[in-house]
């Protein structure tokens, strides 16, 4: 086994944990770093941050999921540096050689040159993130009951989410329900109800990847749950006590981020070309130019299709991941790599209870039925025969009793009483 | 309801929660104070710790609990202060004044004057405390995985336990489990079996609150498991690397302290005698001398009977609740309070799969009968049908599975890979 070539792949989301899987039976050794310990089903986090679901329900740990492929090595570690001439990745514990290399390793949130905006403004792409949205969401309905003062009081119940693209939708949807929803009967001195939820979006329409009349379904749909939608407005500033559009001002002490990412920082490194985002250019057989053994996949990839982006979605890195499995299968047996294409089937994005739009090319739907085939589609392609049947379980017993049963504060914030305590 | 007597309870454990609940119908408002937002079931805590459950299954917000009781409001905020002559508490955001005072701030885990010990041996009190438990524990078999040094290796397997009583006995047993059973499969360079794991208790025996023969039958079942036990050996030293026992030296990466505990810092501040536990002394009525309008409950409170102390265990707080919730209803019909007496209905203890004991007074039994006892007990008290439903079906899920779905490593830890990042 140790003569068999050596792939390592960085990182375990979509992308590298399908290249994983699509390796099973070649005649490689694969090593697979994470940071973290688990595969993310990342199209739920959302509902993680929002109370709805808990993090072990959309979360596997990596050697778990691949404990019967034996020539598979996880390793929780973090990639530092890549040095492509030496074929090796320095790691936070030690270092690996590698004869291919697949690199994976996604986005993060990114603030377009704000970054004091990190602070009022958490982003959502870990279960850290999105426990600690939870925190801050939860904690702002207790700091409104205990707040006497109308004003201050007003300003907790306010909250305004940056970007109107599938998270920031889902976001300001599945707030706006536990508002009216969730929480009223539970609280004496003030009134859930009476939050006002804004989502702030700097282009013309939300959900601007769907077509034209999806977005105004979902639009609709945002209002009639209570969502103020601020459409064609940019933030131009975020403090602790709101947000400026331009001119207007508004209250908020609870401020979400969903409105940009930015590739993760070891896509520089490999001396390719770079997009605005810090994506990486390949090849249309997703490889690095001039280093025919690296690969670049997932949100890390830049790459364009009939002269639009292949978009950074799950399917896409999911399809990428099992491209360069073939592409290393093709080398290794002395063949030829075949170009990327990205098949598309379909886009669709959720707003809250029974509202969601689909976009399957020629059939278009939104409303409930849209928001079932949702449901039905994610919850399929959850890993885990396990984590299936619990996550609908969950969203029954939810559906019927309007409860979030994770609405548990975990960890100590800034503005958390637990500050300090031991 | 402005003119009703204001009883303040300050913490929503046992004791709080039950006195609570008690008052439902007595002519006074209610303000329950915690720092969490929730009530914590403390018992499966260590289920937490060990990734057998996810926290919301164990934990249900205060507010939740308590929304149909309308003369309750559920305050989350943090006591720094009382004063008992001005009958005002001082919080974290505000103040308080109370006619009626129920002082349930529980105790937490103390390290008898080594407070460097905290870094490296963390003790289990809280969810945050759990999850942090889980993480040094899980990253501990990663970093195994990834040493090929062989003696380091054989230190990030090595752990050590400090406590013999239920939460010491139930971490080692569950970790043996863990590590014999739910891993192996799943390392490549590591061996999880390998694991040594220890038990280190400075008196005679194990669960030293039981019957002797039950610790005897406790300390065959830790050892079946796999358990290294080490009674009448006090812990010397402690550091990053391993435990002294005096002349003895044990390697290992990863301590938990389970050895004991130390009275909230609010009690002190009442200005009436304490224990050295820092436990307040109270009349027999729980009440505190000189201030009939003020109560020490649950683990907070030291009282004896019939020559021996009451324990700071579960049931004796929520009896000492419901019994304050009698005294402040005879105080303010003008009648008398009646003394405290504690209901002793057993004690049990589990140590893992299949293995735990019982002691009922007159009937005592362990091993596989004592177990599922214990299991059903602890499902039964689980406050909410929900929480109940989805522990006990985790719990047949991983008898007939081995695997613990909670493995997910969330955080970020001094040793993780995962710290600076963003």
């Amino acid at each position: 086994m140790p003569d068999l070539p050596h792939v390592v792949i960085l990182g375990g989301g979509f992308g590298g944990l399908w290249a994983t899987r699509a390796l099973a039976t070649a005649p490689v050794r694969v090593t697979l770093v994470d940071r973290t310990n688990h595969h993310l089903f990342q199209p739920l986090l959302y509902q993680v941050a929002m109370a709805g679901l808990s993090s072990p329900d959309i979360a596997a740990p990596l050697r778990h999921i691949l404990r019967g492929q034996r020539t598979v090595t996880v390793r929780m570690d973090e990639a530092r540096s890549i040095d492509v001439g030496a074929r090796r990745v320095t790691l936070a514990h030690g270092s690996l050689g590698y004869d291919y290399l697949v690199l994976a390793t996604g986005a993060r949130h990114a603030y377009f040159g704000n970054d004091d905006w990190a602070r009022h403004a958490p982003g959502l792409k870990t279960l850290d993130d999105a426990l600690h949205i939870r925190r801050r969401m939860l904690e702002a309905f207790e700091a409104a009951e205990r707040e006497e003062d109308p004003v201050a009081q007003a300003e907790w119940l306010g909250f305004v989410i940056i970007g109107g693209g599938p998270t920031g939708v889902e976001l300001a949807g599945t707030l706006a329900e536990i508002a009216r929803h969730a929480l009223p009967r539970e609280f004496r001195h003030s009134d859930p109800r009476r939050s006002r939820i804004h989502l702030v979006e700097a282009g013309p329409r939300v959900l601007a990847s769907m077509p034209e009349v999806l977005s105004e379904r979902a639009l609709c749909q945002l209002e009639r749950l209570g969502v103020s939608v601020h459409t064609g407005q940019a933030v131009t500033a975020i403090d602790a006590h709101g947000v400026d559009l331009g001119e207007r001002r508004i209250d908020a002490r609870t401020v979400l981020w969903a409105a940009g990412v930015a590739a993760s920082p070891l896509g520089a490194q490999l001396g390719a070309e770079c997009d605005r985002a810090g994506r990486v250019k390949v090849e249309c057989d997703l490889s690095l130019a001039g280093h025919p053994e690296v690969f670049v996949i997932g949100d890390l990839a830049a790459i364009t299709q009939d002269g639009k982006a292949v978009p950074g979605v799950a399917p896409a890195a999911k399809q990428m991941g099992a491209h360069v499995a073939r592409a290393i299968r093709a080398r290794i047996a002395g063949g030829a790599t075949t170009p990327f294409r990205y098949r598309d089937y379909g886009n669709l994005a959720t707003i809250g209870r029974m509202a969601a739009v689909v976009d399957l090319g020629k059939l278009r739907f939104s409303g409930a039925p849209a928001w079932l085939f949702w449901l039905w589609a994610h919850v399929f392609f959850l890993i885990g025969f396990r984590n299936r049947i619990v996550v609908m379980a969950e969203w029954i017993w939810s559906y019927f009793t309007y409860q979030r049963h994770a609405r548990i504060i975990l960890g100590r914030g800034e503005d958390s009483p637990n500050r300090n305590q031991d």
